[in-house]
């Protein structure tokens, strides 16, 4: 298990008034004891509480006795799983994890009527949101293995490609430097589809003038990355660079003005000035990017209503965007990590305005 | 919506002494309505009670305005669901899907003092256990294509290609026939690997005398199909031939003691028998098989503790295997439809002893 992680989340729960929870996010429960099951319908939790007690309770098929260094309670699919969690939880509040099942929930207030179930993920989620040395470490990796997937599906693009001949091809070098496989669904549009921020990849075709949006991700020993490039297909218009333009220097103007300290809005908005300032302000749909780790969104939400204060670890995406409808779209979006004076951004892949093919 | 569906689960809410259900699996909301939405982290339920009302709250990014014909409350990111959820649950027993995540159910119980939350899922499970003539028409088409797609994976095996490479040749094979993926992971392995029911496809290359064991399965609108072949590579022993034919066996014995009215236990005992009878009982280490429909695991469980009494309509496996450890492993899938008087096969692919290649 990882003392120090661990000693975080009680320092936490004790600033949030919990004596006691229940992590059950099996992320959550890799991130403070090394140990990644994949519960299905079955019941796994982690026990946590202010006196020093930690316990772990999963089911034997998982097949952890021998395997963790926290006190265990296994149990098979014959017996009651909520009866042995009943002898470790107190009467009184417990924090359970946002996600738990509510069946688990219930059944455990059914069997202690004395427990009160409030909604505890914050100690673990405010844990996991300023990312560890060791976290740091392989989110550079996982963004730098990145960078050379995208360099490679870039110079693949072939006239008469489909998107989804191209969400294949990234796929497919994302594997080739060595990622485990994308750390969401790739975007991979064209022309027109790029107007929509979240386009479904078809069968639309790649031709000469398109605007080619690639927002791509992949695992890196659980990490993920996340970025955006978008390039031009042979040929660009004037007003395709100028967005770009506008575009690429909302992102840079968001990553500049990061540093410890300051409300997360602040960076939605100098990016989102930037875009305003340009005109295009109505074609900035959406919020500017938002926190990255072990899951591909995770806290902190970095938007124009995020309140949370910038601390040093916190790992988040900067990605303006501009929409024009049945036209064109742009989205630049790179990752940062919050340093002790400002911010490092994790993809290295060329910003420049690029006409490929 | 599908009103006579929905006059099931009423009945059922009835028999279970529920006046009020929360329906929000996508799944089951899918199943009522018609309408799939993947809600991510937001609130999405379908309010159902026994005097008629029924009502869908959803996040307005899922645009289901005009979409559906069940009245609907729509919200945004900015506004509160729990409390326009609140205003149409009445005091009282409040029947929860088991797997809502509990941030939802314990933030309506802090809004609804007097709403009491119990684990409410089973009058939809029960719903969907029992598959109508519509569902079972996609079953039976999902299981079809699945024939087909194992018998080109079959006749595509090569001496020295990977397990890993056997499981893309699946998916392709698959696609190819219409389906819209995997309904899983497909289990693909080769010789002593199959004497792990679950083994995790690896880069174990084929080679003349294994065993083959295909446990693969595709989705054809939403319906799921799931299938286990074995086939022996260039060669086989007797024992292997032996071992094959008493699983062959089970697999009919199983699948011949399906009728209506009896315990589900039976039919797991049937298959176990041929086993046992053989002396391979301790070799067969698993249920004799699951429900299967919208999702690849449901009830009915197919096991030699399941009480369930068959009706018809239902679907589920038949699935008897032999695993002798450092050896090999033999696995005979099929997927049935309990009938009137018996039960149908969904599955046509030949059960012969097989040496290919």
């Amino acid at each position: 298990m990882n003392i120090s992680r661990i000693n975080r989340v009680r320092e936490n729960m004790a600033a949030c008034g919990l004596d006691q929870i229940l992590v059950t996010s099996p992320l959550s429960v890799y991130y403070l004891t090394g140990t990644m099951v994949a519960p299905g319908e079955r019941m796994f939790a982690l026990y946590l509480n202010a006196n020093g007690e930690i316990r772990l309770f999963a089911n034997r098929l998982f097949a952890l006795n021998g395997n963790v260094d926290v006190p265990l309670t296994e149990f098979d699919d014959t017996e009651d799983p909520i009866g042995l969690l009943s002898a470790s939880v107190k009467p009184g509040k417990l924090g359970v994890d946002k996600t738990w099942p509510s069946q688990f929930t219930i059944r455990l207030m059914e069997a202690l009527p004395g427990m009160v179930p409030v909604v505890g993920s914050a100690p673990v989620d405010d844990a996991r949101m300023c990312k560890d040395a060791e976290e740091i470490a392989l989110m550079r990796e996982s963004s730098r293995m990145n960078d050379e997937a995208i360099a490679r599906t870039i110079a693949g693009l072939q006239e008469g490609m489909t998107e989804l001949e191209l969400e294949e091809l990234y796929l497919k070098n994302a594997k080739a430097v060595g990622g485990e496989g994308g750390s969401f669904t790739p975007i991979s549009c064209f022309g027109a589809n790029c107007a929509e921020p979240h386009h479904d990849n078809d069968e639309t075709r790649l031709k000469a003038g398109d605007a080619v949006i690639l927002d791509v991700g992949l695992m890196h020993k659980r990490y993920c990355s996340d970025m955006t490039r978008t390039v031009f297909f042979k040929s660009a218009t004037d007003e395709q660079k100028h967005v770009y333009d506008v575009c690429r220097r909302a992102n840079e103007a968001g990553r500049a003005a990061v540093r410890p300290g300051l409300p997360m809005c602040e960076f939605d908005r100098a990016a989102r000035k930037v875009i305003e300032d340009a005109g295009y302000g109505k074609y900035f749909i959406h919020r500017t990017g938002h926190g990255i780790g072990l899951e591909v969104h995770e806290h902190p939400d970095n938007s124009s209503t995020s309140q949370i204060i910038a601390r040093p670890g916190m790992c988040f995406s900067v990605e303006p965007g501009i929409y024009l409808p049945g036209n064109f779209g742009v989205r630049v979006e790179d990752l940062v990590v919050v340093t002790e004076d400002g911010c490092e951004t994790l993809n290295l892949a060329s910003r420049d305005f690029c006409v490929v093919g």
